[in-house]
Order: C-alpha cells, then sequence, then structure tokens
C-alpha cells in the first residue's frame, strides 16, 4: 500500500549537496527535480527498448556492437544513480532492501555479471518494472489516488480471490488427471503436470490447441470442463465488482459529504488538522470547504 | 462527445441555393433531407460491400472492370458530397478538420490516388467509418442518449483503464521477456517483441496456438500468465460495470424526479428555459410536467 | 414474452373428444395431461437423440435401417399431435403462424421432403427446439418467472446491446481490411471478408489459430485489437448486469413490500382483483396477505 | 451447505482412547489436534504430488520402485486414518457415506484394487479432494463465512444458472447440427456430437483449432455464433454479481446494525441466546454488544 511513500532525509545531509540531491531525487515541484525523473524516465524507457529490439536477431546482427555500449551506458547512468539514492536517504538499508531498492539493484546487476557469464544479459528486462516510476513524474496524484481504491477493492477481495484460485487448481489436477487416463500419451496427454497445463489452458478459455481430445468421451469432458470454468469466470469478476462499487461509493461519498473519511481504508472522524489517515497511513485529501 | 453536434449555417447563405442545400444536409425533420442521408447511407454501405468483395479473388477475377467503374461513380458522387459540405457551412476549415471532414476526405483521396499508385484502392475500406453516419438517419436520439451514457461511463473510467492498460503491458513486457529466455527462438519465442505478443495473446484469453511453451517451466509460468490474465479481466469489467450503474442510476433519477439534471455528466440545477447542459452541452429533455 | 401463453378452445368442440383433447394438451394439473407432456417430451429428447447418433459414421453403419423405421415412427406420431393441436384449438391458422406452430411444422417437414430430396434429414435437428417444451411440463412456474426477469433485462437492454453489436461490426470491417493489406492472401488473409471473419474470432477472445498474422506489423496491429476487444467485453457485460441488477431489485421490492407491481415490466398500481399486469399481459402473484 | 460441520462423539468413546482421538480428530483448538491435522494435510498434498510425478514418464523411468513403496505407505497411513474415524464417531455408517467419508475410502481404494488390476492407480488423484480439508487446519473460519456467502450466491442463482446452461445446450445442438451440415466431414466436422462439441469450445471462447471453418458460409454462421456467446457470456457473471452483491449488503448490514441475522441465508430475529441460524444451521457470530 506504500508503494510510493516518501523516504526520510539522511540526517548527516541536511545541508550541503546530498541536500540539493535528496530535493532533486524525492520532492516532484521544482524544476530541477522534474527534469532528473524525467531524464530517468527517458533513460529506463530508452533501455528497455534496446533490450527488446536487441532480442531481434537481423537487428542484432546489425547493430551489435552499438547495442553493447549503448547498454554500458546506461549500466553507469543507473549505477550511479542506485549509489546517489544510498547516499542521500536516512536509512540506506532500508532503501537497499525496500522494493524499489531491489528493483534499482536488479536494473544493473545482469550487465556486470555478463562480464562473467554470457547469457546473463537477458535478464536486463528487470528494468520494465521500473517504468511504474513513469506515474511519480507526472504528479499524477489523482491517478496514485485511483491506484489505491482499485488496490484495495483487491486487497479486501483477497480471501475470496484464494478460495477461487484453490478452487480452479483442484478441478485442474481433477480434470487433468482424469483426461490423462481417458486420452493418454498418444493423444498429447503425456503426464499429469501436462494435463494440468491443459486443464487450465482450457478452463481460462484460452485454448492454444496444442493438445486437444481426440476421443469422443475426452470431448465429452472437455466440453464439461469448459461450461464449468465459463460459469467460474463469473467469480472473480462477480467478487471484484462488488467490490469496487463499494469502494467508488465510499470514494464518493467522501468527496460529496466531506466528511474526511479515508479514500482507502475508509476510516472516518480524523482530525481536524490531519493530513494523513491514522490507519493506512495514505494521505488525506485537503477538506472542501475549510 | 460532441460527435454529433450541428455545424453553423455559412452567414453568405442565408437564402439561396446554399441555405436550401444546407437544410438538406444537416436538418433531419424535412422530406428531401432524410432522402439525402438514405441515399447517402445506402452510397456508403454498397461502396463498402464493393471493395469488401472485390477482395475476394474469384470474384474479382470476374468483376473487376464492373467494379472499377462502379468504384469511380462512389467516388465521384462522395466528392461532389465532400465539395458541397465545404461551400455551405459558415467554416469550412473548420469541417475539414474536424473528425468527420477527414474521414470524408478519406473515403476518396484512396482512387485518386490509384491512378498514381495502384494498389492503395485497399484503403478504401476507410469508407467503413462513415456508417457511422447511419445512426443519423434513423433519427435515433434515443440510441445517441444511450450513446452518451455509455460513452460517459467509459470517459469516468478512463484513468482507471489507462492504469489497467499499462499494467497489461508491464505484465507482458515482463512475461514476454521470461518466456523468451526460457523457451528461446527454437520453440517460436524468436524475440522479445514477439514474446509480448504471444503474452497479450494468451493473457486476454485468445491464444492462437502460433506459438505454444513446449518446456515444463514454460507451460508452468503459462499457467500462472493465464490465472493472472483471468484475474485481471475482472478489473476492466468491473470498472466499467460500476460507473455504468452509476450513469444509470442518475438518468433514471433524472427521468423520475425530474430534476432537470444532465443525463450525461449529471450536472443539476438548470433554468426552467434551458435547453443544453451549460457543463457539457448535451441537449435536456423537456421537463416532465411544465 | 408470451412464449407460454395460453392457446382458447376452439368453440365447436366445448364437448366431446375436441374438448377432452385439448384439456389433455393444453392444461397441466390433470393426470391425463401431464402423461400426455412426459410422452411428447421424451419422444422429442429420443428423436434428437436419433438424428444426432444417426450422423455418427460407425453407428451409422450398423443401425442405419433400424434408424429409417425409427424416424419415421417419430414422425408420424409428431404428425398426428400437429394436426391434433390444429384441430382442437379455436384459431387453427393463428397456432400454425405462431413460433410454435411453426417448429412443430418444421419437425416433420424434413422427413417428408427425404423421400424426394435426399440430405434433406439433416435439418430434422430443429427438432431440438422442441425440447424448450420441457420446462412447460415441469410445472416449473418458477423457472418461468426468472427466465421472465432475464429475457426483460435482455429487452431493455436491446438497444445498448444493439449500440456495442453495430461497434463490433465496424471495428471488424476497419480491422479486417487493415490486415488484408498488412498480411495479405500470403498469409491466409484471403480476402477483407476472410479478414473480418479472422477480426471477429480475434475480438471476441476465442483464437482458432487457423488464420493468424505472421510480420510485425500485423502482430503489433493484431495485439492492439485484442486490447480493445477486451475493454469492449465489458460492455455488454456491464450493461446486462447493471439492467439484471436493476430487475432483480424490483422483483425483491415487490416479494417484500407486496405492492403488486409486475415482476416483469415493473407496472405497480393494479386493481385488488387483477390477475395479470395491464401493461405486458404477465401474471401477476398472489397477494401475500389478502 | 453443512460441508464443514462437526461429527458428534461416539457415545461408547466418552472416555478413554477414543474420547482422545476424537478430540485431536474434530477439534481444532489444542496442540495435538492441530499437529494431527497439519501432518494429514502434508500427507495429502505430497502423495498428490507422487502421483502427479509417477506420470512423468523419465521420472517414472527413474524412480518407479521408489514411488511404489512411497505409495503403499500413503495408502497405509490413510487406511489408519479412515479406520480411526470410523471408530471414534457416533454414528459410522454417516460418516461413510458423506461427502468426505466417500472421498476417504475413494483415497484409499485404488491402490488396494491395483492388486488385482493393473492402471487403478490412475484413479489415486482422487485424493487432491482431500486438499480441501487444508482450510480445516488453517483454523480460517473466515475463509468459511466467506466460502458460504459465495456458495449461498451460487445457490440463490441455481435456477438461473440451470435456465442459461438448458439454453447453452440447445445452441449448441443447433449449431452444432447446421454447421455438420454446412461443412461436412470433409472439414473436421465429423458427426453432430462431434460439431456441438466445436460448438461449446467455439462458443465459451476457448477455441481450440482443432476444428475450424473452412467454406464462407461455415465461417459466417461461425462469426454469428461467436457473437451470440460473446452477448451470452454476459449472463452467468450478471446473474452472479447481482446475488453475490445482494450477498455482500447484507453480510456487512449484519455486521454494523447487529441485528443478528443469519450471515448466509439472511434469516433475522434469532433469540439472544442463539448460537446456530435456525433456518440454515450456519453458525451465528457473537453479538456485538452483548
Amino acid at each position: 500500500m506504500r508503494l510510493f511513500s516518501t523516504p526520510q532525509l539522511n540526517p548527516a545531509s541536511e545541508t550541503g549537496w546530498r541536500r540539493r540531491w535528496f530535493d532533486i531525487i524525492h520532492r516532484r515541484d521544482t524544476r530541477p527535480s522534474r527534469n532528473f525523473d524525467l531524464l530517468l524516465v527517458y533513460a529506463i524507457v530508452a533501455s528497455v527498448l534496446v533490450v527488446m529490439f536487441d532480442s531481434v536477431q537481423h537487428i542484432h546482427a546489425a547493430w551489435a556492437s552499438w547495442f553493447y555500449v549503448v547498454e554500458w551506458g546506461f549500466t553507469l547512468l543507473f549505477t550511479a544513480e542506485y549509489v546517489l539514492r544510498l547516499l542521500v536517504v536516512r536509512r540506506p538499508l532500508r532503501y537497499a532492501l525496500s522494493i524499489w531498492g531491489v528493483i534499482d539493484l536488479l536494473a544493473i546487476l545482469p550487465t556486470y555479471i555478463s562480464l562473467l557469464l554470457p547469457g546473463a544479459q537477458s535478464l536486463l528486462v528487470v528494468r520494465a518494472l521500473r517504468i511504474l516510476r513513469v506515474f511519480r513524474i507526472l504528479k499524477l496524484t489523482r491517478y496514485i489516488e485511483e491506484s489505491g481504491i482499485l488496490m484495495q477493492a483487491l486487497w479486501r477481495s483477497r480471501r475470496k480471490i484464494l478460495l477461487f484460485l484453490s478452487m480452479v487448481i483442484t478441478i485442474a489436477i481433477i480434470a487433468g488427471s482424469l483426461m490423462y487416463v481417458i486420452e493418454g500419451p498418444s493423444h498429447g496427454f503425456s503426464s499429469i503436470p501436462a494435463s494440468m497445463y491443459w486443464a487450465v489452458v482450457t478452463m481460462a478459455t484460452v485454448g492454444f490447441g496444442d493438445i486437444v481430445p481426440q476421443t469422443t468421451l475426452g470431448r465429452f469432458v472437455t466440453s464439461v470442463l469448459i461450461l464449468i470454468g465459463y460459469s467460474i469466470i463469473a467469480v472473480p469478476t462477480g467478487i471484484y465488482t462488488a467490490e469496487l462499487a463499494n469502494g467508488m461509493r465510499r470514494a464518493e461519498a467522501w468527496r460529496r459529504r466531506d466528511d474526511r473519511g479515508c479514500i482507502v481504508c475508509g476510516h472516518e472522524g480524523h482530525e481536524q488538522e490531519a493530513r494523513y489517515c491514522n490507519r493506512c497511513g495514505h494521505e488525506l485529501p485537503e477538506p472542501l470547504e475549510p
């Protein structure tokens, strides 16, 4: 829930260059900070594109050495950024172990490792995850609020969705082994795990067609499995829609009645001066009529 | 939102043939105007059918020269219509740059271009877009109101759907590169972009089957990706359903309470004489009990 | 809406065998009437099964002459039933032209036609439609009420669903012709109609895989088409769910408040003695506290 | 609905080892009882994994004799558990005929049968069903409550879903035989049952691609069938979502107003001392403010 929380300043850096860089990295409302963020986002998108195009054979054949240089350029840039982040925050270890810290590290490691092990370069695509930083720069506080509602609805339906997933897996085990017995390895159902993969692909209405039933009984069982999967598709949709409708009603009620309930967890009755929800830490919006 | 707005008359044409043609083209309640619209719609549908059938090889072989003549007939007709529209509206440039103006131009350009470049004829299918004009003729004000509710629900959920799309693309990048590493070019995952195409096809439960995982690990990752995609399918449905239910409740409340709220944007408290919403410009219905 | 309406008695048959058979055919609460209905349902299901199994080659090889006899047995039985229905109802022509009358006729015609034209026998499967008669026998008034709510929700969302269908067809035309230009006949997109078939199969997430894009641009366009189709899947679900929730709320409100509103069209304020809704003709339930 | 009901103690075993084992098996709050449950769950998951891996050819080749021994170990363990359960409960027959009793028996039978009939071993996967016991151990009373709401929503929508299923089957019969007539055995539609299998696969948007239409008419009928299936997919989702939203609203109302309504069937007005709903037998929660 605190994906976008603001780290605290390193106390040793209340003044001087650390202070300046902390502001550039973590604030969003100044000119240099926006430029820094923009540069970073462009670099992330560009580096992901380079990895993607490098995987296309005929492009690789023509540009391999060029991509190699660019790749090292991005890696050095991201390394500098990573070190800078470590230097300016109050608790470097906490950043290093946070989700973003790990992703930032994973984004630079593969290139260094590829000096020893060729092939590790493919892992560079972890950088794609950094694209989420894009949302930060666009000052999309609205987007993040929306994300809060969507995530909270997902969080509230977690138990029901877990129950649903265990149901799907159980059905996949049963149907997979049934089909393994009915169709057998000669028709592509080569083992129970392979049949389970087929059952998931079928139940979720993907239906690749690489493995298909060929006996009459197998086709009948498949039809039944599909109709079950077809009914089950309603379950997560129903759960999520009901939860989301609840969340949106609450958000709208909040906007109208100005009762200062938290838009994410719904807790109400905050003090007049409160800026964050005392339950979930989400920022409370300004009172409408102060 | 203003897809069906009425253009204003060219001031130079308050009287005479321009006035008459402006009425024929833009009004909907007179006999000649209805005939004009009907003729136009028949011509559009017929021209689209000609392009479609012309693409079927054995029909083309038999009727090619005939289709060529018909094609030029439609093009000249649509050119005349386009010039007429330019002549009678008050601001020709504004029409030329509007969505409909561009489509009307694109509908006639390919035939002329095909005099220089053979093959451009395929682009004639842009004419299909003009089929949307059909709704106008049937005087389906009810349909357009429905369309307003559907569109407004889409518009209100735009941020959430954008967030969802960026989530889908991020997952496609991660899953695509994972599968590229796991399965490799020998199993059809020839590059990261190709793997991303596969990931989108799989996550959306389309599952063509032209590229399929063949290793056990690849099948396991695929199953996980499918279950994620299966859960994600609930997100846009949930978002849209919740927004639509809101919009419909509002529309029904309006119909019952006669509080003259705008059926599209929900703004209330309009003056007794008002005929259009002062927020979004959508037509307000007549008060039920005047 | 009046799928299960009760025909009126032929006035010439107020007494005698016609009266008796009218009661047997159209009432549901007497012993002979239930037996007649049961016999009919068994005959329908059995005759459909015979046609189905007769189409399986190795079964046909072994049982062909046997099936031929059975087939004629069913046809004579259904012919007798059809003639009987014509004789006992007040307005034979009206029955003959009703949905059920036409289905009943279509169910017997193919066998007679097959005397002249071999092959017409395949059309016998129209008999499957008669299976809907099953609901009648089980005295499933509850089921029919449910059906009323489901159908009414479908009816109320007809305009929105029509709009949605015309949107789908327009997108199919545009995407189909785009792909025809991009991929061309050599990759299976042999004509614009064939490409439109592919576009519908893809957008609806069926994805047979008989026609697949093979160029990079084609795959990109396909991904975009899929994401659009994926968003569009929310539209009919959202429309229908919202309408159905409305209908169910109304039905529940009716059950609780005993305000005698029609369960199907929602019209309220019926007279105390009223047994049918004076708007849509659906049967009103008994008042809860008389 | 009583999937997790507590069996009663065998009166002959109020004291002694039977009493002790009854507590271990059926209570959940003591240390030995938790250990027993954990052991059982681990054994179930392990035995299912063994059956699954044993079906993979190259694993079977290397470990067959080892798996044989492990298999017999699990079977003896489960046999001991089954006999123990029979001994300690008050009504052994009732347990033996309950869902869980039958599953427990089916889980051990195949190994014994395989002494006589080789091949029966594949049926061992019935053990997967026992995985549902996992929920018990985690003391997930919350989960079971959720399950109650989900199941009750399914139960309330049973009539509508049955109606929907019979609609799907009828359409499958009609479309299947139409395609059998149009495409014929030479294009893969080898019989009406095979065509029905294809119709179900297509309507549910699975689309394996093992059977595909090849004529223009066949493709047109397929497109129509897909659009119908696409509209129909909204039906069960809509039904279930509406029912679930009802159930959740009721559950929330209960939590807030403390009106002691049953969270599952909604019956209200229970006595102050009541611990179970007198309608459906589901446990009532503690009053919030006693």
